[in-house]
């Protein structure tokens, strides 16, 4: 197991080199967190889908509500794409999902936004969080895989309408700050009590992250370490939306 | 006034000739007419994504719910490019489709399914009558207008999925095509309602059925034939569901 310089910014990041995917995909470990990992970004991508059409129901104005629909039908291509290299890589996409079903159901079920702006600073700090998560993840995996990945948690300019939209909303009525900021406190710690689950459940998505014989992997430190971005990043959203962390 | 043979299966549908565009925009009625009428397009595309995505919610499974989500951002994405036509037009596209929220919106508050199926049917019929109507009204359009109004119609593979899925859960339980039957019946005479309000408030697209100086229409008696055609494409598809019309 190799410790990763994995936060220092612009260190080159160890992965698997282009064109190697036959030797990964042999080792039926890597095979299987692979298709784990897929099959939890591809879920994840169908729920953003149910949650960001069921938000656009709360816009104030048609026009609003016509960007949460974009927004829904960009996880949607997201979600067609991974289904895609689900199959290829030999996989039943809908059985890859399934035993993430429950957890991003619970985490859903526990956040229901309850006005518009809720909505907003879920679909920004959630997506934001999810994608931070799956990239770094992304760095241990085959080149192939890794693209379609990244591609797959592309910004489809979601967030700058919503900064807008929540900035000028607290501009209006500041007392709007203190209670978002509070719910994007609820948001982050529902988001790693779900993600904890999955980890104690998920042996092979684990053992990905711990490495193998010839895969770069993480000790408690750099898992430490890894934390400790996310958090920041967590806390640069919540800024740029114009809330305390 | 010309009379066209619209019914004869085959016949030369008249319209105007392609490159024509700067013509038939000069007239202001003509503009008017085609803004009112891709404003009501682009608004049911947009209420269509409605109301997929919420049906969804009730998808037996996975797999249902992904279908669901792929029929609705295929119409999300007929909007898209209706909105962008309406620009181009120099219309401003939510005003376009102001005038077509309130009926468009009654339509769906009174035919809201109660379950998966009623869903389905009402996706199928409701989609194939809109869409025979806006085909037959292409017929007097210039020829790009046409264009975008067939292509906003295009089946993504939806009819096939829902008529499978129908005619499955009738084969299971004869009872529910007798209860769907109803609701399809229930679905024609809403819309029609529905449509005679827009008819009497929309000056501009009555007088486009009428036609104009240099343009085709059609007459009372051409404009019951149309009626038939529209209720004869109606009872077709509840056939091809297995239900009475």
């Amino acid at each position: 197991m190799t410790e990763l310089p994995l936060d220092t910014p612009g260190a080159p990041r160890p992965t698997l080199a282009a064109g190697d995917l036959p030797v990964a995909f042999s080792d039926p470990v890597y095979l299987a967190a692979v298709v784990d990992l897929l099959g939890a970004i591809a879920y994840g991508e169908m729920s953003a889908f149910d949650r960001l059409s069921e938000d656009a129901k709360m816009a104030p104005e048609l026009a609003d509500k016509v960007e949460l629909a974009r927004m829904a039908c960009t996880e949607f291509a997201h979600f067609e794409g991974l289904s895609q290299r689900l199959t290829e890589l030999g996989a039943q996409p809908f059985e890859a999902m399934a035993p993430f079903q429950v957890p991003f159901d619970a985490f859903h079920a526990r956040t229901a936004p309850s006005d518009w702006l809720e909505g907003l600073v879920k679909a920004y700090v959630g997506d934001g969080l999810a994608g931070d998560f799956y990239r770094e993840i992304a760095t241990f995996l085959d080149s192939d895989t890794r693209t379609i990945i990244v591609e797959s948690l592309s910004d489809a300019g979601q967030s700058r309408f919503v900064v807008d939209r929540v900035r000028a909303a607290i501009a209006k009525d500041p007392r709007v700050g203190g209670r978002l900021a509070l719910w994007g406190r609820r948001l982050m710690g529902e988001a790693l009590s779900q993600a904890q689950r999955v980890a104690a459940e998920r042996d092979a998505l684990t053992a990905l992250l711990a490495g193998g014989v010839d895969r770069p992997g993480m000790d408690l430190a750099a898992i430490g370490r890894l934390f400790t971005r996310l958090t920041e990043n967590h806390s640069q959203r919540m800024e740029s939306l114009g809330l305390s962390a």
